[in-house]
């Protein structure tokens, strides 16, 4: 390869492979927002995209009435041909496995849920788990053999008698496509950064039986260095407070957990907790939970500079009033930053490990893996 | 381009490129950390690095005593042609502007500093600093319209009168290589994270007259969503704490910071606090400081998983218990992680903030646009 008609190929082939990259990653955007996403000229691109519908590698998509101005018409939004990838993302839980499927336009094109009993070992978790695949294959038409990659979430941070290893095993073992494997709380973490807001950096804090939480940090999720970033649940909040799990004591978990705060509350469950959620005691108790949570968003918050923090977990589901107080918590804080960050419940509901699983996928594809995310420069003023 | 010849000169050209971002990030490497770094063979990767030295854009720097193996050979480094770039660090302080740069090879050849009174205006901040430069470059022979970047790291995180624009605006008018603006501390993070552990995920928090801090997260610098990720100085320590010149009460900054430490010890200067450190009153206020900061990087430690904690600053250089005994309050805090992070007190002086500013350039070069930092997948066992 030498002189300019190679120089000019291998350009044209790294812009196209660029916006093809940006499609794979968010699904349907339009003609404008690849471009900024891209950095290419309107004239550039419009070569590209029109080079690229011409060969079927991507489609219209739909149009998107958002963005249509007065009298303009709706921009047309551009999606990779979703025949050409499906990608699986598997959320093994404590008490259930659920499976999703996705197309290239990331749409969820097929789901299943199978329940086994609490404390089920790993062996017997892998396997419904791959059962439920092949059932899903079979009756909602996913042809396994054609996925694209595959992504497996598991409950942490304490995966009893398994290990992030055998998990990779086993599906790898299964099925061709590649596999990545992280716990499953940190891909709903991604899952609620990827939707609408397509936040950079994000906090996400679950609070149910434990409590676990996933960070973002520019458009990527983060492992730490042994893979154990996000424990918000054993951040001291009370010096003084009761034993953990963990071996420490006064952890969050002892406070904002669900089974510490049923028992503040003085109620059975969390049907009677959402029931009950306006009386008196039950408000105390959870204005506690609120606080202690508040403030360990709060110095999360002030050391990484998030964008937006995103609660989720049943327990502010049922007491939505958590992520109101917990949110006046950290603003209160935050003045050193100026504007804080944006705090609100998480959206997505018990298949947001799947569907991040899923965004995982679509973010450390192979075929992306010489593109990084699009980056935003910080700014000091 | 078509056919096979094209793609394999497209490869071809993607794989030697991929090396030379490696030596640009990280200076001299043998052979084989090039090709764990890379992922390429030992048989492409010999290909391609004799190629590369016979046309003379990479040299043999070096051989690493350390890599020889009893009767084995040293292993050579190659490094790019340390002609082929200079790249500039300035570190704009409240008293002081220090400027340094680094050939290709990451050796520093020149480098300079000025003081200027506590409280100067930014203007005059800015004209010293570029005046330095003319000086550094007339008297040690630096041709600065050969300069391949420019990082210029500022004291924060509250410029009076002053912001990012300004700086990049001043000195992209008298430059013309891309220009790179950050904190400066966050610029001291990445230098001491680029030190031989090249640690890809690291706290940095430095005790001076107010507490700074920065964080890398998989070997990038985390700016956070508005540019004001790190403020480890203003998390609450003391609910009912001290007033804090950021409004709030209580903040890590009204405890651990040169001045209120001084005063919790009964001693005028840092000077006279490196003398009596041993002394009852003062180890007993050094012990207050060191378990306020302990508290503060633990929880972020559980959050972000860190391999390596950085200590820095004037404080800890007089008193270097505190790095000890903050070492043991992170640590008995770790225990849901398994593993803890290496705590350590910083290695590199005054300069840190320039050199920082500098692998920033090597990083963030636009050469290297296109390739991300290699990852290290976390793991969940």
């Amino acid at each position: 390869m030498s002189g300019s008609q190679g120089v000019h190929a291998l350009v044209r082939r790294a812009h196209e492979e660029r916006v093809l990259a940006i499609l794979r990653e968010r699904g349907g955007l339009s003609r404008a927002q690849i471009a900024a996403r891209s950095g290419l000229s309107r004239t550039t691109l419009s070569e590209i995209t029109g080079d690229l519908l011409a060969r079927g590698a991507i489609v219209v998509v739909n149009t998107d009435a958002r963005d249509r101005a007065g009298s303009g018409r709706p921009a047309e939004l551009l999606a990779l041909d979703p025949r050409s990838g499906q990608f699986l993302g598997v959320d093994l839980g404590h008490t259930r496995v659920r499976v999703a499927v996705a197309d290239a336009a990331h749409e969820v094109i097929a789901s299943a849920v199978e329940e086994y009993p609490p404390g089920s070992s790993w062996p017997l978790r892998l396997a419904a788990g791959v059962d439920l695949i092949d059932r899903v294959a079979r009756e909602q038409g996913i042809i396994l053999s054609a996925l694209q990659g595959i992504g497996v979430g598991v409950a942490g941070p304490y995966p009893a008698g398994g290990s992030r290893a055998d998990v990779l095993a086993a599906f790898s073992a299964r099925f061709a496509a590649p596999v990545i494997v992280d716990n499953n709380t940190r891909f709903a973490a991604l899952a609620e950064a990827s939707g609408e807001a397509e936040a950079a950096d994000v906090l996400y804090v679950r609070l149910a039986d434990g409590i676990g939480g996933g960070l973002v940090v520019g458009g990527r999720l983060v492992s730490g260095a042994g893979g154990a970033a996000g424990e918000f649940g054993h951040v001291k909040v009370d010096p003084a407070g009761g034993a953990c799990r963990c071996g420490k004591r006064g952890c969050l978990e002892t406070v904002a957990a669900v089974r510490p705060a049923l028992a503040a509350a003085g109620v059975r469950d969390l049907g009677e907790l959402a029931l009950r959620r306006e009386e008196p005691r039950v408000r105390a108790a959870m204005d506690r939970v609120a606080d202690a949570l508040g403030r360990v968003l709060a110095d999360a918050a002030l050391i990484l500079n998030p964008e937006l923090i995103v609660i989720g977990g049943p327990l502010p589901f049922a007491v939505p009033g958590i992520v109101t107080r917990a949110g006046a918590v950290i603003a209160a804080e935050m003045i050193p930053l100026g504007a804080g960050p944006l705090i609100r419940a998480a959206r997505l509901g018990d298949d947001d490990g799947a569907r991040g699983a899923i965004t995982a996928c679509f973010l450390q594809s192979p075929l992306l893996a010489d593109y990084p995310a699009p980056r935003t420069p910080g700014s000091l003023s």
